[in-house]
């Protein structure tokens, strides 16, 4: 289906799963951290199952996720004008059969979802908590994505484990400052850490970017720490196999 | 110095450090856990400073540690036939001077070293939790070594704290199975988690080892994820650089 662009959009395009997306610098741009999230996602194949992209954005997690299930999507943004970005994308793709957007803040959510009713939460959270002192993005729309100002941590976990069946799975790309923050308030809602991926972007420099998945009232212990990913080639700036992998497909 | 060995003793050597070491298979070896601690030590060069090295085994950290620093270095042992070996390489490698091996128990430490004066405590603690389950080694050296029987990590935690100052720093080496109750447990323990290094025995391979470093009374947050270490080059059996260089030098 073809759709309208507005002022300052330009259609970018996820070659290794043939998704076209809307982007708007101005307003907001996937970057890997989505695309990343996307591909860190188990989700079963079967019709039935329902997976929830909380502060979903422009809807890049969504629209990257629906190759992996033949079940529904729900897409949930508060910013109506990303909210509206997202939805002409699902069009874009023609996955409006399997992708649905709510433009709503995520606390007002189980109006639309029951709870205990998901099987899969990812979520792309606010990484920046609003202190007065944190150099905020003077741009409101970039500020409220990455920030935590009408969100945070606790309320995304909170909401992530009450829209969770039990042994439901959630999936999420954080920053590594608050990977202790993160794990002790997961465990503080219920969803046990089962899974994390660290990021690297050379292979001599600290981790800037974390995958973390959990299952909900999940058995304690067993922690895995998977394979670490390394985002350029040393000594390059071309992108490893891997990344190369998930962006184009090969 | 020239020591004596005894029954299937042998002498080992770490050649990046030129360091010699008693090894006794049958009671207790050294293994990369040790070098990788060794090497991730951070330590004033200050001949002030005061290291601990707590559950020491055969002494490999301490002695892998004291090219690093002028200070004294304290290597804490419950087993005697493990403090024997530790104190025999130490005169090995001429170190009597710098290092002091205790053979006691970990809980009776403040009789030797008094509370909040040691700068940096190392441990490598005993993995495995002492469950009816576990496969605990039939080996009564290698199953005290490796399993909580004798000691557990809370134990451990609580004694590190009590040892360090204010501000003084503590490196473990852990698995990651175990990560999340480690650092729940430093900061029960006033060890305020700063740095983790994971390591991979081979880039597609889940992690098998931890390095983490806490200071104690430390401002929370701020963690740091640094570079992955892969001990295996890909498609090989020879050592990655950064392994060869840890262990050979070069």
């Amino acid at each position: 289906m073809k759709v309208a662009l507005k002022d300052d959009e330009r259609i970018d395009q996820l070659y290794s799963q043939d998704i076209k997306i809307i982007q708007n610098p101005n307003v907001f741009s996937f970057s890997l951290d989505a695309v990343l999230l996307a591909d860190f996602i188990s989700v079963s194949k079967s019709p039935k199952t329902k997976l929830v992209d909380l502060c979903a954005g422009n809807g890049a997690v969504g629209l990257f996720s629906a190759h992996k299930t033949n079940g529904m999507i729900y897409e949930v943004e508060l910013q109506s004008k990303l909210a509206d970005m997202a939805q002409r994308s699902v069009q874009l793709n023609d996955l409006q059969n399997q992708i649905t957007v709510y433009n709503t803040d995520i606390n007002d959510i189980y109006a639309q979802i029951p709870k205990d009713s998901v099987d899969v939460v990812a979520c792309n959270p606010p990484y920046f908590a609003d202190l007065d002192t944190s150099k905020k993005n003077p741009n409101q729309y970039l500020a409220i994505a990455r920030h935590e100002i009408k969100t945070n941590l606790n309320q995304v976990l909170s909401i992530t484990s009450g829209l969770l069946k039990t042994n439901g799975r959630c999936f999420f790309v954080y920053r590594p400052d608050r990977l202790i923050e993160l794990l002790d308030k997961m465990q503080a809602n219920r969803l046990v850490p089962k899974e994390i991926t660290f990021i690297y972007p050379r292979s001599d420099r600290d981790s800037n970017m974390i995958l973390v998945s959990g299952i909900k009232d999940g058995r304690a212990g067993g922690l895995k720490i998977k394979p670490a990913i390394t985002v350029y080639q040393d000594h390059s700036d071309e992108y490893t196999e891997s990344i190369h992998r998930v962006l184009y497909g090969n």
